[in-house]
C-alpha cells in the first residue's frame, strides 16, 4: 500500500529544532519511505492533496490510564480523598473487564480525533485494553500497575510477562514495568522491579512526586524524597519515565537530569487535583527530557493533547510571571519527539522523517484557530483545539478520515459507555 | 419565524443555580416564547430534533478586541515590550480600515463556531467592526478605546456619539464608554469620561490592574492603586466592566465588591503576557460578579470561550493548591449569565428562559469530549473544546448550521486575512 501526501505543509525536524516546510510525504506499507523526492518505483494507491492541509507527526500522550475514559465528568471539584475514595474507588470496584475495554475504546477515539497516534498506558487489565488497541490500529506502550512489597505483589510481575506474550502478535504494542508509586510500593519492591527490568531489558513507568502528601509520607518512611527513594532502589538504572514530578526540588531535578529520566508533565491533572505546577522551565534549563501526558479522564477530564499543549505553553508563563519561558516549539516537541524518546520509540515515531513509521495527523488549515496560516507551530501550541485534525495515519494505515474513525464503531462505543454509567447509577447526578 | 428545539437537554436556571433538564424550547421571531409547554397558536417553521443534542445559552465573551484576530500567532513567547512595540504596534501602523473589518469577521467566525453569541469589544475603528457585526448577526457591546487627557482626547468622546448614531439601526449593538486604562488616561480624563457616562446613562468598559508595572506607574503618579484611582474619579459610579484585575489586593477587591463592578478575567492572556493569575476564588468569596473574556487574539491566541472556561476551572486549583475552588458551575455561569449582567444585558441574554432573546448554541452530544453524557456542566467547563457546537441561533436567527456559518463567507474571510499577513510580510517567519 502506497500513500502520497502531495505538496503539503508539514512540521519537520531541522537539526535539533523543528520548522514548517512545504513537502511531499511518500508512505509505503508502514513507513515513510521518502520526503520531498519520489522514490523509484513508488506507486500511490491513495493520494491526499496537501492544499490547505498541515501534516504533523502524530502526537504522543506519554501518561494516561485509558480505561478511565468512561469515568469522565463523574467526580469533579472534590477534595482528593472524596474524589478517590468517595467516587473513583467505588466505580473501580463495580467495573467489569468489558467496561475497561469500552473505556479504552472511548479513550482511543478521543485521542485519535485530536491527533494522538501513540500513548503510554498504566492499568490493571491489559488484555481488554490491548484488544481495543489492536482493533483500533493505535500504537501504545503498556504497563500493568504494580503495587506491593518485595514479598508479595499478587503475582503481577509474572502477569506482565504473560501479557507481553499475549501481545507478541502486534508490534505496535510494547511494554514497560509499571511500579505504581513510592506510596503504594515498598523500597524493596522498587528494587525487585528494577532488578527484573534490568534482567528483561525493558524500561520503567512510575508515578513520582505528584502531591505534597506523597513527599511527607516518603520523607517520614524513608528520610528522603520520592525521587531519591526511587533512585536509591535502581528505578533510574533502566530507561525510566516518571509521571508528574510536580513537587521536586533542585536536588531532585539534578538526579533526574543526571540519570536521563524522562519526565511526563500532566498540567490539567496536576491543577485539577490541587497539586500545582511542575517546575518545567527549570527542568528544561537542566536539559531534562520533558514530555506531556493527559493522565486519566477522571482527573483531567480530557485526553486531548492540544488542550494539554496550550496549558503547557500558558501556565508556566503565569506562575513564573514572564512571557519568555516554555515556548511554542518547546511544547510541540514535548508532545512529539520528546515523548517518543521517553518511550524508547524515537527510531519509530515522533517526527516526520524517511525511515520512521508513518504516524501522521493531517489538519485542515481552513479553520479559524489556525487563521491566518502563519507561524503554525504557535498555532498548534496556543490556538488549535484538536478538531482541526481530519485524517490520521498510524503505522501506514488510515485509521481516521474526514474525522470519522474507521477502525472502531464510534456509535457503539458511545452507547456502551452511556450504558456503564446508567448501570452504575451515575447518570442520576444532575450536574 | 418559529423555531422549535424539540425534546432537548438544556442548561437552564434553577433558582440562582443552573441545572441540566430535558425540555423543548419555543422560539418566535427574536425571542424564546416558552420552555417546556407549547404556546397557543405556535407554528414551527423549523423543528430541530433534540436527540443527542444539548442546548446552552450562547456564551458571552466579556472582553476582546475583535479586529486583532488577523494578528493571531504573529508574535509569541516575547517580552511584553518586544511584543507590543516590536510586533503589534508596527502592524497597527500599517493596518487599514478594511483590515479591521476582515479581522472582526475572522473573530466572529471563530467565536460563533465555539458557541459565543455576544461579545464586548474595545477598538478604534467602530464603523468597520460594526459592519461585520451587522452582517454576521452577532450581538455585541462596543466601545471606542478612549485615551488622552481632560484637555485633549482627539475628539474621541464625540466620536462615540457618532458611532452610536451609526448603529441605531441594529438593536443587537449597544455601547459603553471605553476609557482605555489608568496608564493611558489621566485622572482628570477618567473624571471627564465618567461624568459623560453618567450624563448619557451608559456604562464603562476599562482595563484595570493588569500588570505589576501598571501598579507601579499609578502608585508613583497618584499614590494609590489603579482601582482606587478609577474609583476616586467616578468610573465605578456608573455600571462598570473592569477587564483583568490581576494585580489587586484585598482593599481593591472590597472596592470592586462594594461598587458592584463586574470583573472580566482573561486567564490565557494574563498568563501569556506573564501577568499571572487573578485572585478569582477571593473575588467569588466577596460576591464580585466575575465573567470571562478572551482578550484579543494577539495575546491569547484563541477566541474560543470553551478554552477559556477550562483554564478558569483549572488554573486557580493549581495556584491555590486545592481541587475545591472555582467549580464547573461557577465557570459556566461566568461565561453566560454573569457576562450578561456585566454588559447590562441580563434581561436580554445569558440564560435559556421564556422572554429572553433566543441566543442559543446547540452542541452534539455524540462526541468523545462529552461522553458519557452525564454531568454535562462539568463536561462543558472541563472537557469540551467548542467543536461540539453544531448550530447557533442569535436573536432568533440561525447563524450557523452543521458548523457552517450562514451569515459570512468563511472562505473569503480566510483568504483575506492571509492576504493581509502576506502584504505585511508576516508570512515569511517560519515559526
Amino acid at each position: 500500500m502506497g500513500i502520497l501526501l502531495k505538496n503539503i505543509k508539514a512540521i519537520v525536524p531541522e537539526g535539533t529544532d523543528i520548522a514548517v516546510k512545504e513537502t511531499s510525504i511518500y508512505i509505503e506499507n508502514d513507513k515513510i519511505v521518502s520526503m520531498d523526492k519520489e522514490p523509484e518505483g513508488f506507486k500511490a494507491d491513495k493520494v491526499i492533496d496537501g492544499k490547505d492541509k498541515l501534516a504533523i507527526p502524530g502526537l504522543i500522550n506519554a501518561h494516561t490510564h485509558s480505561y478511565m475514559a468512561f469515568m469522565r465528568n463523574v467526580a469533579d471539584d472534590l477534595s482528593f480523598m472524596d474524589w478517590l475514595f468517595g467516587a473513583i474507588d467505588p466505580i473501580e470496584q463495580q467495573m467489569t473487564d468489558e467496561d475497561t475495554y469500552w473505556g479504552a475504546c472511548l479513550a482511543i477515539i478521543e485521542m485519535m480525533k485530536s491527533g494522538t497516534t501513540c500513548f503510554n498506558d498504566m492499568m490493571m487489565n491489559i488484555k481488554h485494553t490491548t484488544k481495543a488497541i489492536k482493533e483500533s490500529g493505535m500504537r501504545a506502550v503498556m504497563c500493568r500497575g504494580l503495587v506491593g512489597s518485595a514479598e508479595d505483589d499478587g503475582g503481577r510481575i509474572d502477569q506482565t510477562y504473560e501479557e507481553m506474550e499475549f501481545c507478541k502478535d502486534c508490534d505496535r504494542i510494547t511494554f514497560k514495568f509499571g511500579p505504581h508509586a513510592p506510596y503504594t510500593c515498598t523500597d524493596r519492591y522498587f528494587r525487585r522491579v528494577s532488578d527484573e527490568a534490568k534482567k528483561a531489558g525493558i524500561g520503567i513507568h512510575v508515578h513520582l512526586s505528584e502531591s505534597l502528601s506523597e513527599i511527607d509520607t516518603i520523607k517520614k518512611d524513608y528520610g528522603c524524597s520520592p525521587i531519591e527513594m526511587a533512585d536509591k532502589n535502581g528505578l533510574f538504572d533502566v530507561p525510566c519515565i516518571a509521571a508528574h514530578c510536580v513537587q521536586v526540588d533542585d536536588h531532585d531535578m539534578d538526579i533526574l537530569a543526571k540519570k536521563g529520566v524522562s519526565v511526563v508533565s500532566n498540567p490539567a491533572s496536576n491543577m485539577k487535583l490541587g497539586n500545582g505546577f511542575a517546575p518545567i522551565p527549570e527542568m528544561l534549563e537542566k536539559g531534562i527530557n520533558v514530555c506531556i501526558g493527559t493522565d486519566g479522564a477522571a482527573s483531567n477530564n480530557s485526553l486531548n493533547l492540544f488542550h494539554e499543549m496550550s496549558l503547557m505553553a500558558l501556565i508556566h508563563k503565569g506562575s513564573h510571571k514572564t512571557p519568555v519561558c516554555v515556548g511554542a516549539k518547546d511544547v510541540f516537541k514535548m508532545a512529539t519527539i520528546n515523548g517518543a524518546k521517553a518511550l524508547g520509540l524515537d527510531d519509530v515515531t515522533g517526527s516526520l522523517e524517511a525511515g520512521k513509521k508513518a504516524d501522521i495527523a493531517i489538519l485542515n488549515l481552513k479553520t479559524p484557530s489556525l487563521m491566518p496560516n502563519n507561524n503554525l507551530i504557535a498555532g498548534l501550541s496556543y490556538s488549535a483545539n484538536g478538531s482541526e485534525v481530519e485524517t490520521v495515519i498510524i503505522d501506514g494505515k488510515i485509521t481516521m478520515e474526514d474525522r470519522k474513525v474507521l477502525t472502531l464503531d464510534e456509535d457503539l462505543v458511545y452507547s456502551k459507555v452511556n450504558d456503564i454509567i446508567k448501570r452504575m447509577g451515575l447518570d442520576k447526578k444532575d450536574y
